[in-house]
């Protein structure tokens, strides 16, 4: 075909095009290897990338929906739950958030969250932009609720949906869940059409500390790809149980967003009752083969094995702290996160500095605090494939140099 | 470490664990291999494969900020644009919808959708959904807009925001835009604080059919990554010019979704006046190596070749289509979207009989219309990586096979 049978709004369209190919982009992508040792995204191990890596099919294949369908069970494992609306989101742990907050409360309604780090701050600015009467209960990091204080913040504010993260990233707690869904469920509440849910974030702690969402009367919970599960990040297994469904489908009005609005989810999901699946969004093909695999291995090496290595680990790193003479920012074991472990900054030391030495010197990623936590704590990530004594030492080899290199300025 | 010493939950935790690993879960991921020629997700070649592959950093990693920086002017070369505020989002197309609604356009203001097919009707009901005004102007599939249909309805309805979908994929059509932005900009705006903006979808024109943001006077335009990009599916190129950023960050009130906020957005990107970028959402890394080598390739192999290829290969595939016999849904040649062909369903076919003959005994994906075209069309996509005539030989051989075995009822 010569080019005077191209149409002429292409042939005057070439030769307008007057911004040149840029420089940057005629060079290789370059990608350092990093130990991935901070809260996440961890390292991804060869299995999953290889899986992320296979040539992709189409979204709406039926081969897909299996994998979808399997992906389902996965998360139904890892979160050990029976509910049916189990499924993963195109999206990061935010996009979860967002979702459960989206769906399950509507403009005025009143909302509870408790903030002891940066999560709950999150929760509470989504829940306001959308419409709700957000109440909040606030702790600084490494606090955290006890039932009398949740009860009595529950009766105050007659929330639809009491919000709690499981594995506080920024500060390094584990936040006791048990009792908590029986508040929500049965105590404070008589007259109103739903009781209140018990939404929990558990992106840092799937896989690593004990969480079971069924027993643990949980009526949504959310995680991210990028954490225990050692997926790249960019999915986010959710799920809501037959109380949250019931107060999300029977809505006065349509969540705000069109593309987390779980009707249409539900459907992609093959979670309604509708025989087809309807076109909805394009779905992150790869990131759900990796997903799916990442899910394999966590069935595969079991979740008993998994937290008994988590915490093996992590008091191995814990004690390789304290005998570098450092100080865990959250006193008590039983509340620390196995999977991100939070030092106090050291006295004297400027925490930039060591995190940068480490990185230079060590391809050793460590990170400071987040939000509320920024200045208070450095941060030590050890999850799934990288859960090994082995890089618990590597980490502490890392951390010893620095402590010794860096300028100490004060104390 | 002795089990004794590991914390009483976790304990009970592991001895309440009742729902065993799947056994689906226990089997390894199948994939097959499939000629993806439908409207997308199209086949990812090797090279975006592997990049996608690479041991992952982490998402705040300077290195990390180098590649969005690529990214962005990969971007800007692709639109033909030297907007500042150009970057990707973490999702599909929708979530690049969803973000251009959401951040332009307050709670009350007027939104003019044009709608010829899927995509407009996905725009109209994000932006009801957040409050919008929204005003419809509807053509059947296959249907376009005169300029003088567009200015009398900018001059009716005077929208701070006009929407059009360049690459209607549902339809097969590439709807003009030359003249739109100047109606937008000054026709009709005398007293307003802000003129109209003018957004536009090319989730499946870009790089198969023209595109000159600038030139064209294009205020916000978005796209996919998994159509002649040929990345998978996840992320979502998008640029705001000056005018969109002055309304956009001019606002009463904060956009609905903190996670879309392009206050944030924009930080995270490198895009807006702060020193520092702080943490909002984890992006997709893997998902952004490989936006990147997609743009890279494009980048190397130019636009205007790009363009050539896909409108070659189209009057290629159109000629072999009209020698089997079918017609093509859009009449006029310069209408056709090169990127994806609608063949309007033959007489006495069914053609989802005709779909599924050709993904079981070709392994060729071709898919029937979307929402209103429904029905109406096969669709046909050769985009990117797909685009050679070879693979047009093939659809061609597949569709000849799939008319002469699947039985004739009607007609």
């Amino acid at each position: 075909i010569s080019s005077a049978t191209l149409g002429l709004r292409i042939q005057r369209a070439m030769s307008s095009v007057n911004i040149p190919p840029p420089e940057c982009m005629l060079r290789p992508l370059e990608v350092p290897y990093r130990y991935l040792f901070g809260p996440g995204p961890s390292n991804v191990p060869p299995r999953i990338l290889a899986a992320g890596a296979r040539p992709i099919i189409g979204h709406l294949h039926t081969e897909m929906y299996e994998i979808m369908n399997d992906i389902k069970r996965g998360i139904q494992y890892a979160f050990q739950t029976n509910n049916h609306m189990t499924l993963a989101m195109s999206g990061s742990g935010h996009t979860a958030m967002e979702c459960a907050v989206f769906n399950t409360v509507e403009p005025g309604e009143s909302v509870l969250v408790s903030i002891n780090g940066v999560w709950g701050e999150r929760v509470a600015e989504i829940a306001e932009r959308m419409g709700a009467k957000v109440h909040t209960m606030v702790k600084s990091p490494g606090g955290y609720f006890t039932t009398e204080e949740i009860e009595k913040a529950l009766a105050k504010h007659k929330p639809v949906l009491f919000f709690l993260t499981h594995g506080e990233s920024s500060a390094g707690l584990a936040h006791p869940v048990d009792n908590v869904g029986d508040l929500c469920t049965s105590v404070w509440v008589i007259n109103a059409e739903h009781n209140c849910l018990f939404l929990v974030d558990s992106v840092a702690s799937l896989g690593a500390s004990p969480l079971l969402m069924d027993q643990q009367k949980i009526d949504i919970l959310y995680t991210g790809s990028q954490k225990a599960l050692n997926a790249p990040p960019g999915t986010a297994p959710i799920s809501f149980n037959e109380r949250a469904c019931h107060k999300m489908f029977n809505r006065k009005i349509k969540p705000v967003s069109y593309l987390l609005d779980m009707t249409h989810l539900s459907n992609y999901w093959g979670n309604d009752s509708k025989s087809a699946r309807e076109y909805h969004h394009t779905g992150p093909v790869s990131g759900f083969f990796a997903l799916r695999e990442s899910l394999a291995i966590l069935a595969e090496k079991g979740l008993e094995n998994s937290w008994r290595q988590h915490r093996e680990v992590a008091e191995y790193l814990w004690k390789g702290i304290e005998d570098l003479g450092l100080k865990l920012f959250i006193k008590d074991k039983d509340l620390r996160l196995p999977s991100v472990t939070t030092i106090a900054i050291p006295d004297g030391y400027d925490w930039k500095e060591l995190l940068a030495y480490m990185m230079k010197h060590h391809q050793v990623e460590m990170t400071g605090g987040l939000g509320p936590s920024i200045g208070m704590v450095i941060r030590v990530g050890l999850m799934g494939y990288n859960c090994s004594k082995f890089n618990a030492d590597k980490a502490l080899t890392a951390l010893a140099d620095a402590l010794k290199h860096c300028p100490k300025r004060r104390g």
